[in-house]
């Protein structure tokens, strides 16, 4: 949901990358908007402002081709709205959900009961720890898993992921970029890499699941070069898979 | 050199594990002593005490055995020592040394001369900053490589370790632990590994020089799970060959 300030341009571009636009509901007035001023150490933000306009009320209605999509990504929001998103998919094959220390602390029912659906949950370090209660990240990992989600993915910043299974650990580092531009949406961007390198691969496989951690990391690492999304724009399939062999020569021994 | 107080079972131990005992110089008075308190963050510590005792006055004077050794790793010390022992060696094939904060402020033209004699400097994250001048760890490791040692290995804790060559970056995760016992010594054991492994093999390639951090990472990882060096008296080739599996099972993709 946009308001109707929400730029022509954004949207042609958009429609232009193949995106299907049908679940894009445009209503009167502003589009949720966001201002922050990042430290030096960009891992740290504060927030100048937060202004939800036409998301105050947002109420997710999916269209029938949405609701009969396989892969879904719960991107951060309230964990009811998440639940009732999740309500109206027909069979979802892969559900993954991201969420945000706000959730934890003021809906923490909603979202400890939407976990058991979720394959794989992905969350930052200090999230986990919050959500948890351990300060270890291997113990607040067992924590979680034990709350239902079949894996939980932990973001680490400069320092790359975690992924925890009930059986395996894998850990991937961050590309090491010797400029991060703009560190805003890193973490969605890295979500949806995820996602889609399962939606496009179809990969079910504990292997798939790294090989789209790594490319999720290639998105992530592109995307703070530049401000906001720019860097996606001009953004080819070279470039991510030159920048994936990277990772490989990255950790490779 | 220890003092007169140094347990004759710890010596014993050390001749044990087949370790040269030749060099090590007892003197009258009390060994170096230092006592320190973690926080529930174990990267935090306060020192309570540090008493240098017989080490005031080190001047380590090597015997013709250990001057002819090719594999040379400089612990953490005064730079001016790391020098004058340096001097000593016939013909080292590789040189690692270490150093801390402590000697980046108060010794740094000392250590700066003897950058370019050091094929692995080893540092944590801090120090590298505070060597460079710059907060972005690529950035840093650039900077201090332009300084003239061959490779840059910084150290990050409990998120691994990443190494930096004119040509290439590595990084490797940490093993994760559910829990840290006593992270007291875990960088002299992480050196101490990676060198041992260069020196036991006799590797020289970037991809003997990751196998060895790796190596060193498996070490670190095992010394943390008890007080001191305890661990290690009980560790066995087989320990250490299955945690080095367990870091391919971690980091391949």
């Amino acid at each position: 949901m946009v308001g109707d300030d929400f730029p022509p341009g954004e949207r042609d571009y958009l429609a232009s990358r193949d995106i299907d636009l049908a679940g894009l509901e445009v209503r009167p007035g502003r589009t949720f908007r966001w201002t922050g001023r990042y430290h030096d150490d960009m891992n740290v933000r504060d927030t100048l402002s937060l202004e939800l306009n036409v998301f105050a009320d947002f109420r997710p209605r999916l269209g029938d081709a949405a609701r009969r999509a396989r892969f879904v990504f719960l991107a951060n929001i309230d964990p009811r709205l998440q639940q009732a998103v999740l309500d109206q998919f027909e069979a979802p094959a892969i559900v993954a959900a991201d969420t945000m220390n706000h959730w934890i602390d003021g809906a923490r029912d909603a979202l400890v009961a939407l976990l058991p659906r979720v394959d794989l949950l992905i969350l930052n370090d200090e999230e986990a720890r919050l959500l948890s209660g351990e300060t270890n990240v291997s113990r607040a990992a067992r924590r979680i898993l034990a709350l239902g989600p079949r894996s939980v993915l932990i973001k680490r910043g400069e320092y790359g992921a975690i992924l925890f299974s009930p059986d395996s650990v894998f850990a991937v580092p961050a590309y090491p970029l010797e400029e991060v531009f703009d560190p805003t949406g890193a973490g969605d961007v890295f979500a949806g890499g995820v996602v889609g390198y399962l939606a496009a691969t179809g990969e079910r496989s504990e292997g798939g699941l790294r090989r789209a951690i790594v490319f999720g990391s290639v998105l992530a690492s592109y995307v703070v070069e530049d401000f906001g999304g720019q860097r996606l724009r001009a953004l080819t399939r070279d470039d991510i898979d030159r920048r994936y062999r990277q990772f490989v020569a990255l950790t490779e021994f």
